[in-house]
């Protein structure tokens, strides 16, 4: 298979035409590239975490780029046309929210806040608003309003299975591609890409502990994991 | 009078119920108050410039909270509840703009850029979005859609106004308040909230002269001054 792209986290394969072959690996980065590890196991893991929460999104109606988990650590997935755009959707304040804005840390947050960014190493994923998306021709005012709309409902859906297996969605980051004209679900949705705490004790069970070095990160990803296909 | 409020180069009294005089003082600051200086005079230019501005303004039909203008450096405006956002509207690519995104320096911006800053020390004026804006209960959805809408037909305004006037309307920003119910123009249009460029030379006739140490700031204000109201 030809290597398309090798992001911080995954690498892209073309397959056939119009398919794809994302492959999870095991880096887990923060701080902008700054800080780096490997642990053998995490690609699996968030593949298989990321596999489960495609299907209920799609059980619940919503289309997305995933065609199949290829275990241990690869999706089969529809070559679409990115946006360059990082979706964020919080439902309790914290991390850049409380640094930035007079949010008090873990206070809730009715309705969620959506807010994008700009996917761009060089300019560090800059948080932007719909004129400024535009200005830049990342895509449609018709575009940002179909992809906020998903993205609220994908929150719905994502809540509510996760706090029945025990596990508050704070907050989390999606992106989207052009296919046959529409706006999909793309790329993963993984302790990686999402804030993910504790129903009962509220404690952290997603990258933060990495970016904070609290320990235990590959133990409390499985922990997800274990509640995500349980 | 009773002193209600000292900002960077403004502060405001209360003189009647319902009214206020808006002090315009000879002090510039930039880089977030970190570089301060007095250039005496600044004042009254920015008092005389800010009251022919805001009189083109509600001669084209927009609300204003300008009552009069005391010379040499007072306005008397209606007490309005300051919204505690700062719109900025941008013609042109320059500054914070073009460091935070791939925008040429000196691009043009069809339509203008419309951007939100929440007004606080504290926080250093960070950049927001609508659902940030709404989420911190700083003002309406309704509130926001009428600011952007006020805000663009300022910028249509005095844009025709000042080319006539040899002048390039880049970027600037206004505050609004509460009157009445509705939302209406407040705070000052100056060179000390605005980018003018003149229109033949490119030549910067504005506050970034005093940030990018370029020398004869109040030379080129009184020019905007003598321009504004020839």
């Amino acid at each position: 298979m030809k290597l398309l792209y090798k992001g911080k986290a995954k690498s892209v394969y073309e397959r056939d035409p119009g398919t794809l072959v994302m492959e999870f690996r095991d880096d887990l980065t923060a701080g902008d590239g700054a800080k780096r590890e490997t642990k053998a196991g995490k690609g699996a893991i968030n593949a298989g975490i990321s596999a489960r929460l495609f299907q209920v999104l799609q059980d619940g109606g919503i289309e997305t780029h995933f065609l199949r988990f290829e275990e241990p650590n690869r999706h089969v997935v529809k070559k679409v046309e990115i946006v360059p755009l990082e979706v964020i959707c919080r439902n309790i304040a914290t991390g850049s929210l409380v640094r930035r804005y007079p949010f008090k840390e873990g206070q809730e947050l009715h309705p969620p806040i959506v807010e994008m960014g700009y996917k761009s190493d060089e300019y560090h994923d800059p948080f932007l608003n719909d004129a400024i998306a535009m200005a830049l021709k990342l895509c449609t005012r018709e575009e940002l309003e179909r992809m906020r709309e998903i993205t609220l409902r994908v929150n719905d859906l994502l809540k509510g299975f996760l706090l029945e297996r025990g596990i508050i969605l704070v907050d989390f980051k999606v992106e989207f591609g052009r296919w046959d004209g529409r706006i999909i679900l793309a790329d993963e949705i993984s302790p990686d890409t999402c804030r993910f705490w504790d129903a009962e004790t509220r404690q952290v069970m997603d990258k933060d502990r990495f970016r904070k070095d609290m320990g235990e990160v590959l133990e409390y990803y499985r922990e997800v994991q274990r509640r995500v296909l349980g």
